[in-house]
């Protein structure tokens, strides 16, 4: 997975876990895709102090994931979800048709 | 749900985010059902600072729930999958239902 699609997911997964500081410098960094300068100077501190704290902040994120695999196991449900709603779509029966595919849109909104 | 039931499932996302002594002592009472003083007396802490410790770590996993809210979004994912399970039962095309069936023992091992 390429690295930067890699932290916007752990972001979303723990991004309430970072301090307000931590979050905001990295979704400029990997969602706005700002430079370390634009991120820094508005806040008054250097490209590399801004580089220091988006290093430190990536292993904290690695480490979360490491523990407790969310990220990792949220990705594959949305692979299940998406073959089970492929699959859904030859079903001749529309009742039960629907049935599951209301479930795989009420699961999918959850990941 | 029941207040046991409650924190079995914290432990189970949020366990490895404890440390050791924090998630034993949590493990030997609400998984093992040992009595504070079961608990206690081979480690060598009273009854009360086991129940003082169990009750921080009641907060810690609640405020972990509270920020990321992992378990209440498995729980509802498992009811998901049940629910496509039983309504797949009725498919009457064997190969849909059998990819159907296996997406959702693959998703279902993921919670």
């Amino acid at each position: 997975m390429p690295k930067k699609l890699e932290f916007v997911m752990l972001l979303d997964c723990y991004g309430e876990l970072l301090t307000d500081k931590q979050r905001n410098v990295m979704e400029l960094y990997y969602c706005e895709d700002l430079s370390l300068s634009e991120i820094g100077n508005p806040i008054g501190i250097t490209r590399q102090a801004v580089m220091d704290l988006i290093k430190r902040t990536e292993n904290i994120l690695l480490n979360y994931e490491k523990k407790l695999g969310f990220a990792d196991r949220l990705g594959k449900m949305r692979d299940c979800f998406d073959k089970i709603n492929s699959a859904a779509q030859s079903i001749d029966n529309e009742q039960i048709k629907n049935i599951i595919i209301n479930e795989i849109k009420t699961g999918s909104d959850l990941l």
